[in-house]
């Protein structure tokens, strides 16, 4: 039983301090071990590896076990028989599910999964280098095993690849996952191929050239502040896998700068300050608990995609960004808005690689990875059945079919972590992100002119309410409802990418 | 008992690997709060401190309570009576230490210390700012009452400020220090008048105009290169009070550029090194355990002080090292290296700043400090008293009276962080590195050469081999006289000083 208010009986609300004591030296020890991440990734000088891996892995064995411990399960216990305020049962849910998971695979088994994947890593890049899936094959087969393992430990009832999922995703079942993925095959593989028929010409250069990093880095700098970002709470630095990371304190933004993609510098720049702007949304009086922690992969991705994708592949950003960007390259003079809109929405159907992809060919790139992880993990496919089957999916929806592994099922790392189920989240980011775009004009009226005039406050406004503000406190789904009205659909963003590339390719209606 | 080889009877080693695994836990721990330090002097957005300082508190006591524990005190008695290997036995000392110093404070009165300390920075600098020591003083009664009891608590029936300086300092007895001190003091002052006296006219201007931030970061990088720092584990930063951190993996230096004193930034730069070179030199196969953690203070400041006075104040040094700063700086053309190394060498004698005191006064300002605190601690010298007494001491030592207390008794952080003793460390460390230096050239004979060709090989190994390879694995006396021959004494360091100044200074021997 919840009710809308702490209650102020004596033995429950102790009980659930030291509860939220624990707690929060839980969040602050794996709060701790995400900046040694940082470090390790921004500035951590080369042969500083041996002492972090185990500064890591000892953060690491202490919050599993001041999670695992009989004392939490005992706090658990006794307050999920007491009268807790929402907030409070929301807090006691999201530790209960995690002590859950946790308790019920054996430690060895963790540490098994741990030693693979950490060999598994070298391997697989050696073999994504020598274009040898075979060298990668038995690795990758130990991997699904172990997973299955690990699933059937937490639910042996369930299906091995749901139990996956939920660990990436907890509150969207796999079959609403399917279904979406599903319809964006069903719809985007048609779109793609009209797409491939079209006689539009679009102007495709506007970003050629070279580019100097440190402008590139200047420029990245003026994206951040034209979005907003606050920089008293973060900061931007280069990795070469860029990413975000921390806390509402402190949430920060990692790019990197080729000389001749500034505009895929651009996009990954406005994709992390996503990412970093959820973050920074958060709660600070949430801080050390769920009610402060971002809700799960699907809605921070929904995060950095519709910052990129619905403001940052717009084309009134580009009329309001493109004269920023012409102070730093004086050779984009020349562009036009429209032709830096044009490039930055180029639909490549030939592309074989994911993290190359434009909006709407990458949810092939996904549903490819996730009905092929979906089938390794039932065993319903053999891993060395996995590059054949890989490369017919590309050529049954992409038309294209990779020449060799290294640019075809060997190309992600995310396998060789072990993590299978994490690649639909990617797509229901971008599901979830139209949709939440979609309530936020609906709410706030077109926002074009707001973006045109480089004024993000209205909408970031919308977000934090609707989103940022509630930390862990409603299932994703729930969230999804509160702030939207709806249950989450693919139908925003069919409607979206149609409308768009159906202007951009000048396709019939 | 303790034989030198470990020995392989079952129950023990089995013990000791239990015990060895707890010690390099709390290891870990502490490194990881190392790193966040870092972090937050040198990287973190100035809104991070909320989180910081709650991920450090929790760090902070998961590791004493790692350390405290039941277990592992069962341990220590276990092993105290087990046959180890030196190295063992060693790790065993040094860990029963802080086990007993850590278990002796009740946990109350370490967070009062932490609390009142906490708050009393604030106050300090405010006070600081506005000179008003009365505001502080009530703050300081409080830490000097609050030090006592905790030095009470560890060693009833001990001086409290022994106990106290034994924090700083575990194995140099306070009346071997207090005696160095007395020397420097009882030494140090003719020389200094005689200074006064001079009429020799030192060269000061070398260093005279500005020089901008980029080239002096870009010749702190070049000082680092010349005197070999290893940057596949370290690295450069600017931080606000320069400072080195990390582990024998990764040990990072920071300095400070104010565009009037480039001077001071390379001899900080260097001084830091010499911290950084002492933690890369400990043993990687001891990290976590004592044996590859740093020798106390003394120790630690011997290394910044051998390299920052013995070599980067020397003559050769500038013979070498100015034609690479004229390469950033071609301003410093018309300078010769005698004029750089008077630049480097001068005395103030007027100056009441200890962190911008030359390497004579400097130990003049630690005397005072130190019989100042002595005094607070045994009640001699009530908080009042402070600031009229400090400014007689400096009228009767260094024949100047500060104006102000804020150039007077409250110039400096430490007390503020409660750390009562800590001073007399850095005039230790001065004197063992005269010591080091006078026993690394009677082994390697003069180095001077060595200096002026940049190659530093040699003094290097010899720091190596004598010092830092050993870790904890000795204590400090023992480490000394292993590498010198003798106890700590101040004679090589006066024999130092007063060749060097009085051929400076033209004195008459």
């Amino acid at each position: 039983m919840t009710t809308d208010q702490p209650q102020s009986d004596g033995a429950p609300s102790e009980t659930y301090s030291e509860f939220e004591t624990r707690v929060k030296r839980i969040a602050n020890v794996s709060n701790a071990a995400g900046i040694l991440q940082w470090d390790q990734e921004v500035v951590m000088p080369d042969e500083g590896t041996p002492a972090r891996a185990q500064q890591l892995s000892t953060l690491s064995s202490i919050s599993h076990e001041l999670l695992t411990a009989d004392e939490t399960g005992a706090l658990l216990e006794e307050l999920e028989s007491a009268t807790l305020s929402d907030e409070q049962a929301a807090v006691v849910r999201e530790v209960r599910r995690r002590y859950d998971r946790e308790t019920s695979v054996p430690q060895e088994l963790v540490e098994e999964i741990s030693e693979t994947t950490a060999n598994a890593h070298p391997k697989w890049k050696q073999a994504k280098e020598n274009d040898d899936f075979e060298a990668f094959a038995p690795t990758l087969e130990k991997l699904v095993e172990l997973k299955r393992e690990y699933a059937t430990h937490i639910d042996p009832d369930a299906d091995p690849y749901e139990v996956l999922f939920s660990d990436y995703e907890p509150y969207i079942d796999l079959e609403t996952a399917e279904g979406v993925l599903e319809r964006l095959r069903d719809e985007l593989v048609p779109l793609i191929d009209a797409i491939g028929d079209s006689d539009a010409a679009l102007e495709t250069d506007a970003f050629a050239g070279t580019f100097e990093d440190d402008d590139q880095e200047a420029l990245a700098r003026d994206v951040l502040d034209s979005l907003g970002y606050n920089w008293n709470r973060g900061r931007l630095d280069t990795a070469p896998h860029p990413f975000s990371s921390g806390t509402q304190f402190d949430a920060r933004v990692t790019t990197r700068f080729e000389e001749d993609d500034l505009l895929g510098s651009i996009t990954s720049t406005i994709h992390e300050f996503g990412h970093a702007n959820y973050t920074l949304g958060l709660p600070d009086e949430g801080y050390g608990t769920p009610l402060g922690e971002a809700r799960d992969l699907s809605v921070h991705e929904s995060q950095s995609r519709l910052w990129e994708n619905h403001i940052g592949r717009s084309r009134p950003f580009w009329e309001q960004f493109l004269p920023v960007a012409r102070e730093r390259f004086p050779s984009l003079e020349g562009v036009t808005p429209e032709a830096a809109y044009e490039a930055a929405n180029q639909v490549h159907d030939d592309n074989l690689i994911r993290v190359e992809a434009d909006e709407l060919t990458y949810h092939l790139h996904i549903v490819i990875r996730f009905e092929i992880e979906r089938d390794l993990i039932s065993g319903d496919l053999a891993v060395e059945d996995v590059p054949e089957v890989w490369n017919d999916k590309y050529e049954e929806y992409l038309g294209v079919r990779p020449e060799t592994d290294a640019e075809g099922c060997l190309q992600d790392i995310h396998w060789s972590h072990g993590s299978f189920g994490y690649f639909p989240t990617y797509s229901l980011g971008s599901v979830l992100a139209a949709q939440l775009y979609a309530a936020a004009e609906a709410d706030l009226g077109d926002l074009d002119s707001d973006i045109r005039e480089g004024n993000l406050d209205d909408l970031n406004g919308w977000l934090r309410e609707q989103i940022h503000q509630h930390g862990k406190q409603y299932t994703t789904q729930a969230l999804i409802e509160r702030a939207t009205g709806e249950e989450l659909t693919a139908d925003h963003f069919l409607e979206y990418v149609e409308t768009k590339y159906g202007e951009l390719y000048d396709l019939e209606a």
